[in-house]
């Protein structure tokens, strides 16, 4: 519809129209827009498509920082109940791209290091972990799961000499959490490598790839990181190069010396992984670091003991401003060890028997690790809800839009 | 275990081993290894990981051209039993790399062109294309789906103002259908893109995408495409730059003109797809092709008719050695027509409410497609079956590995 200049008025907000006219330079900087040199003599406008008169949100309000106590904002259920709206803040705008970036150079950095991608099936026939949440699909007129992580398939195509793969694709967790960092559904980033001689060349491999990734972000979505800054606050992200790692026990030491009571072998808790990561931060001035060699007992089967001292394990999580956002081992490449450990872990050798039955044509020593995607682009923007880096999230309580 | 040089024939196949030795130039040349010019003494040998003492299958049989009558060749279920055995095959060593080299020139080309990758959920609370043919999963107390494809929220990225994007990622087809073309569950390589002027752009966009993709395969992965030439004998892939685009009258008359009886707005079946495809690379020698103006019979609601003969529609279906890899369309955007069309095609508006809505806040004319990943390495490669470039193959029959 072509609209005659006095009628521009009564456009609809987030309408989208084409514009005839002239750009013409202008003597006085306009200050006012984005645009300060020029301006935009319209001759003629037509409305490409008209959006509804009453708008659920106004982006103004959903771009304004929630600090500003004196105006509107709006809150989540209500962004995410209209996303294709929420979407369009220049904050939203800048997050995906973002995200997009960290995908982008986790992929550059793998394959220039001679990593594989693949892809790996998201309905499996058995549960992965035992069977605790999980999704149950209809498989005609069987039963079937969704994958709870792709770690099985990614050994598997190290067993069959694939050597480095990674694969990045959907995660399913039937986990009736509602917290600022669990989702239903989120975008693993997934890695698994043999190694020639000992598991930390896999450490290394995926510390150097993280740096990586905090270095491209910083240095080439520089403009799309300030745009966040400006609705959420956060400080930069900071990282060491080569990157920090520490061994569970001096972790755990550094915990202690701060007054935490915890023994040796006892799990972290998500508070203590909170306040160690504060720790660190002051000590170290980084905000990512690795913690290796996790106690045996906390770790699932699979994750090879260490061979020097069954006490340890050859296995290491990473953390971002202290929350964790990859976990990853050495794994069990050798299938009586396997059973062993399964047996020792309470853990039902008919249900893995598939598993363990796929290291008995040769299998490499391998590691690797998986890592949330959503939670390195909430954590590296210093972000503090999930959802806010999940472009249509699923949790216990959302499935639409 | 340290293997004294008298047993190393005892070693099984397939067992990973550790050598220490010498490498020695020869004055002959070596006929039967791949290394010509020089030899390795060995001192000492390790076997890292035992192989099993008798293989389900072996890699010799495995390799073997299907042609080679007088020796064993391994069928395609005990393949897929033993995946992890089948895998270490030169043939499918190169034909996963080709694979990745499908996703990699894809995302290259797009990234090149201002796409922004995103990531779009596969759980669903409801059915996407009207129910039939959708996996369900129990999801807590409720009942969800497995998103047929992610073109809603393809959609819906575009009318929240991201202008271009494509997504990577599993698709979930509950068909039974036992084809060598079809799988439960593939990998779809899909975009959307808002336009200027015309769908025509979004077409030029694709066609080119695709000789990205072709050429780059054939440039940077020769070795592998002569790998698997030696087991699966096939004519290289040809295709045109700038790609060939007919109308489907075009393509009908073609059919006709060779014995074909159908009528110009009957749908193409699957073996007039075939034929069509023999008869373009005839006459214009290429095995990749483009069709575009689909009778608006034959499509969904969603397809934008042709404006000026409503017979028609802006749709359009990709071809490679003549069977479809793409379909896509100009989607409606306006959200009265969205809803006259599923109207007149009897789709039941309640349950499309949500994707109508998804338009009600101004959305740009856009237009998009979705290309089957496995489709694309087997028609490259001219390969007989789906099951040959999926890694761990789903259908009807086969849930594991």
């Amino acid at each position: 519809m072509l609209y005659s200049i006095f009628l521009i008025c009564s456009i609809n907000k987030e309408s989208i129209i084409d514009v005839e006219g002239f750009v013409r330079t202008v003597d006085q900087k306009i200050e006012s827009c984005s645009q300060h040199d020029v301006e935009l003599h319209c001759e003629q406008v037509w409305v490409v498509s008209s959006a509804a008169p009453r708008l659920p949100l106004l982006i103004e309000d959903a771009v304004r920082p929630e600090t500003d106590d004196a105006l509107a904002t709006v809150n989540q259920d209500t962004r995410l109940d209209n996303r294709i709206l929420d979407l369009r803040t220049t904050t939203n705008q800048a997050i995906y791209r973002i995200e997009a970036g960290v995908c982008k150079y986790f992929r550059d950095y793998l394959m220039e290091k001679d990593f594989i991608e693949i892809h790996v099936p998201k309905i499996i026939s058995a549960a992965s972990e035992g069977g605790a949440n999980v999704f149950t699909v209809s498989y005609f007129k069987d039963k079937a799961y969704l994958a709870q992580s792709p770690q099985l398939y990614k050994q598997m195509a190290i067993t069959a000499d694939f050597d480095r793969v990674f694969t990045i694709g959907q995660v399913f967790r039937a986990e009736d959490s509602n917290t600022h960092r669990h989702l239903t559904e989120f975008v693993g980033l997934d890695l698994e490598m043999a190694f020639k001689f000992h598991y930390h060349e896999v450490i290394e491999v995926i510390g150097d790839m993280f740096v990586h990734i905090f270095k491209n972000l910083r240095d080439n979505l520089q403009e799309e990181i300030e745009t966040v800054g400006r609705q959420y606050k956060s400080e930069p992200f900071k990282f060491l190069e080569p990157s920090l790692v520490l061994t569970y026990k001096e972790g755990v030491r550094l915990l202690r010396d701060n007054g935490v009571d915890m023994g040796d072998e006892d799990d972290l808790s998500t508070p203590a992984e909170k306040l160690l990561g504060r720790l660190i931060k002051q000590k170290y001035d980084t905000d990512f670091f690795i913690l290796d060699k996790f106690p045996l007992a906390v770790r699932p089967f699979y994750t090879m003991p260490d061979p020097t001292d069954k006490k340890w394990s050859n296995s290491y999580d990473m953390f971002m401003r202290g929350e964790e956002i990859l976990s990853g081992a050495q794994r069990v490449h050798c299938p009586d060890l396997l059973s062993e450990r399964a047996k020792e872990k309470g853990v039902d050798l008919e249900h893995i028997k598939s598993y363990i039955d796929s290291f008995r044509y040769g299998a490499p020593p391998h590691a690797g690790g998986g890592i949330g995607m959503e939670r390195v682009t909430m954590l590296f923007l210093g972000l503090d809800n999930i959802r806010k880096t999940s472009m249509f999230p699923r949790d216990p309580k959302r499935l639409t839009p």
